[in-house]
């Protein structure tokens, strides 16, 4: 495994396994590896016969209030586990590098950031999908996998590929959930041990929405969203908000559809969290006449 | 040489030459093509082993009273025209193609469309650059061949590939000219005969400004833009800007410096034409020095 730091010497590394054939996997992070990451990157490793895993905590993506400062950095960590995962390469770029003096290009959504995180995020999208291109441009892969925990991220990533005719095929990997339910992310590590006991409500409020979809048949997007902001302020969450959304353009719903998006973001103390689930009614149809047979 | 229409057959093939170790040089255009085109193109055919030239009418560069329903379209004749440079690939896509249905990413840049033609054109240059990412992309370019005529425009995708890390060289053109020194333009086919003889006033405007400053000694930027625009105006154009710049930032300059772009942009008739000069005061010492040998 192979640490670079330099963005030059990644690219003409990348560049020359392109020339020769070989297929590029990436994985872009901002480190504080856990196990939904090396899911990752064991797609990855799956995907491509030459794996980059990127670590960069990027400053364009964080809002003014936000905690780029306390971002969990645990780099020796991270490395070691990529090592065991038989990564090649762990791309380290400095914010300096990626970012020179007189740095101006922007890559922003006109419709995707206009919803969920976006809300009260209003410049994070467009400082991942910059950061992003930056990455594919520097990588040159073929593949560049993400997590599905971060929906709105992979939908906007899937479609700034595909305006901008991006060789790059994405792959989206469903959410690792610790034993209870609450979906792994770096900022598990900001809750106290009280905290984090009540956070799963997030991915209850969400479950308990489907349940009441797909066993209770209910379709009321209204009547599903207050249900789901009841069980997270139940358990002392601050809802920054709960939605019923289209899959592709993340407008809310009125009523359920065929595909239907359930998301949620809310505060527990002074951590952030997200989620989300997907309802697919015509599989839940499928696999009920499964059971039924 | 082949005439490619759709966008994935162009990227298929742009990758296997890529594959097959060869050079891609790109000469984007919109078409209407003349001999400083052309100069671009032979341009193009000395820096790569496989030439493409696109031609697109690129409607998001065009503002909503601007000249886009009657840009200049001779698609058989700028044909015959790039079939005689040895051109490989003429890429002719659709609008359709280029923004299907939901697409909704820009590209912008934060200072250099705020000055000369973008204060004029406030969105010419996220459409610009947009499109020009995209053909990146699409045709996978090692080399990209711009006019300095454009030279605002040149300094952007200039800036976009050092900002974006695009593995792409640019290559900028000096302009050619009419014998009078009117600068070559698909607009000037706009131009009545009497326009067409006032219009080289803004070359000559630049003309006059670039010797006030070698011959005379001028460096004061207000006194030149004056000069500038009285010539402009007693030829009977109407000013958009004449402009004293650095050329990097673009911003405007009070005193002349080392190096310094001399920019105008002025209407003859209905017709909007632009045209610019650098000045190198340091060249220019060294040719004196030269002379005095």
């Amino acid at each position: 495994m192979q640490t670079v730091l330099d963005v030059a010497a990644m690219q003409s590394r990348a560049y020359r396994h392109k020339r020769q054939g070989e297929s590029i996997a990436l994985v872009p992070t901002m480190g504080a590896l856990h196990e939904a990451h090396l899911k990752l990157v064991r797609r990855a490793r799956s995907e491509a016969s030459v794996v980059i895993v990127s670590i960069f905590v990027n400053p364009t993506q964080f809002g003014p209030k936000e905690d780029l400062d306390r971002y969990p950095r645990t780099l020796e960590a991270d490395l070691r586990k990529l090592e065991a995962l038989d990564v090649d390469y762990v791309f380290i770029p400095s914010a300096k590098q990626m970012y020179p003096e007189g740095f101006q290009t922007e890559v922003s959504l006109k419709y995707l950031p206009k919803h969920l995180c976006g809300l009260s995020r209003p410049t994070h999208f467009a400082g991942v999908a910059t950061v992003v291109l930056k990455l594919f441009n520097i990588c040159m892969p073929d593949t560049a996998v993400f997590g599905l925990k971060d929906y709105q991220q992979y939908r906007i990533i899937q479609q700034m590929i595909a305006d901008l005719n991006l060789p790059i095929r994405i792959v989206g990997v469903p959410t690792v959930r610790e034993e209870d339910g609450l979906a792994e992310s770096s900022r598990n590590t900001y809750l106290s041990p009280e905290e984090r006991k009540k956070a799963v409500a997030i991915a209850q409020a969400l479950q308990r929405i489907e349940d009441a979809i797909v066993k209770h048949g209910k379709r009321d997007a209204g009547e599903l969203i207050e249900l789901g902001i009841r069980v997270i302020e139940d358990a002392g969450g601050r809802v920054d908000y709960v939605a019923v959304a289209d899959p592709d353009t993340l407008d809310d719903l009125q009523q359920v559809q065929k595909r239907t998006l359930l998301a949620a973001a809310a505060f527990f103390g002074n951590t952030r969290l997200i989620d989300n689930r997907m309802v697919d009614l015509s599989e839940t149809v499928e696999e009920k006449d499964a059971e039924n047979r």
